[in-house]
């Protein structure tokens, strides 16, 4: 049986109970290069640092798995991953597991599903995972079969064409996961609010706040998955062309 | 006539030729609020700022103008202005004019994209403008009847519901642009590598660089119209879903 070489970052950091349990999966599937941010890196979508340099820091290693940390985002730990250890492209990547949902709209600001759609535009085979639980302390007990199921499926047959998963876990709520279903993204938006303050020094700053908000109602959309106990897997592509609407426009004037 | 509101961001900073330019073209159109990186944010991508709080400064008042600096990155800067200065919506945001191009895969990691998705996602009129220049000093002397001329159309037709524009200009070259083409964003990516370097504690640090690189020759692509001297514009939207790989992936087992 071929050994797979699997790589493993996230955005809540390397110490998140999110990522040690994905590496805990992963390691069952094969040989394992965690490279994952220092800090949180939440809410980064998909940076890049170009005006500093990156510092990585190797933290264990042993026969089949290495562990790194890196200063960057989610997206350069895996470009800085490639070039640097692996030195080549692994069978597989997976970012996760997020503490909290990243389905929705909330797939354009998360440095999760951003680590997956760089693998994704490297041609590698590449997936999210995410559970619907913000909580540090969230219970990940019931989604081992989900993500071995998805990640043997996919080092078997391969996605599609520049093609990635955007994986999202039901929190854990007493009651059973009904099964896995291929959804599209919501439509959804999150409704911002700041929360003005003074510092000691009485200068203004502002906190960002939010509430989601979707009125996409349809059952087959993620958001419908989530709600109603299903896995939802979403295929992402990096083509945010809007082809749907090239017939429109093409009867504007663009004539100078 | 109308007064039409313009909210103007960048990824470059506020103080960026390539803004100046912009806010003097849209002091043509409207009453115009201007909320642009204190700093440069280049590479952000649709990162938002939600561990940190942010700070505004206004730096210039006057009838039918304001100019705000933000410390966030340029989609904070869409969502700040909107709760705090303008409390509502504008009728156009323009993000730009980027120093370097935007086009193909530079969408999903440009900060200056990213703020016009984030004005189309909130319903807004929203475009990006980017010149196939990465000088500071770069020439936008031809640009003036472009970019008025796709404002204008999209303020007075709107743009197709949840779809922004991505605008990316040739680089002044001393032969005429041939014209404005709608095109589809050319399948390509960055191939990265880091310089390894030593800093004078003898640590290692890495700088990340690479080399774009496309074999998407078809000639319907932005990079296609940029090469051949044409303004390049293509609709984006949000929805990441590969809706055309759905179908394979129904062929895989999800079962558990």
């Amino acid at each position: 049986m071929k050994k797979y070489r699997i790589l493993i970052t996230n955005d809540d950091s390397v110490e998140a109970p999110g990522i040690r349990k994905l590496i805990a999966l992963m390691r069952q599937l094969g040989d394992v290069i965690v490279m994952a941010p220092d800090k949180p890196q939440s809410g980064m979508g998909h940076a890049i640092t170009v005006s500093s340099p990156l510092r990585m820091r190797l933290l264990h290693k042993e026969h089949g798995y290495e562990e790194y940390s890196c200063s960057g985002t989610p997206v350069d730990c895996i470009k800085i991953a490639e070039k640097t250890v692996i030195k080549g492209k692994p069978d597989l990547i997976v970012s996760g597991i997020n503490h909290g949902s990243n389905a929705s709209i909330n797939v354009v600001y998360s440095g999760t599903i951003a680590a997956a759609i760089e693998g994704c535009i490297e041609g590698i085979n590449s997936i999210g995972f995410s559970l619907d639980d913000y909580s540090w302390s969230a219970d990940f007990s019931h989604v081992d079969e989900y993500i071995l199921k998805i990640c043997r499926e996919v080092l078997e047959k391969g996605l599609p064409k520049d093609t990635c998963l955007n994986v999202n876990i039901p929190a854990q709520n007493g009651s059973p996961v009904k099964g896995m279903m291929l959804c599209r993204q919501a439509r959804a938006s999150w409704v911002e609010s700041f929360d003005a303050r003074k510092d000691p020094h009485n200068k203004d700053y502002y906190w960002l706040t939010g509430v989601f908000h979707s009125d996409d109602l349809a059952e087959d959309t993620d958001q419908w998955a989530l709600k109603n106990n299903f896995v939802a897997i979403v295929p992402l592509h990096f083509d945010l062309t809007a082809h749907h609407h090239l017939k429109t426009l093409h009867t504007y004037d663009w004539k100078i």
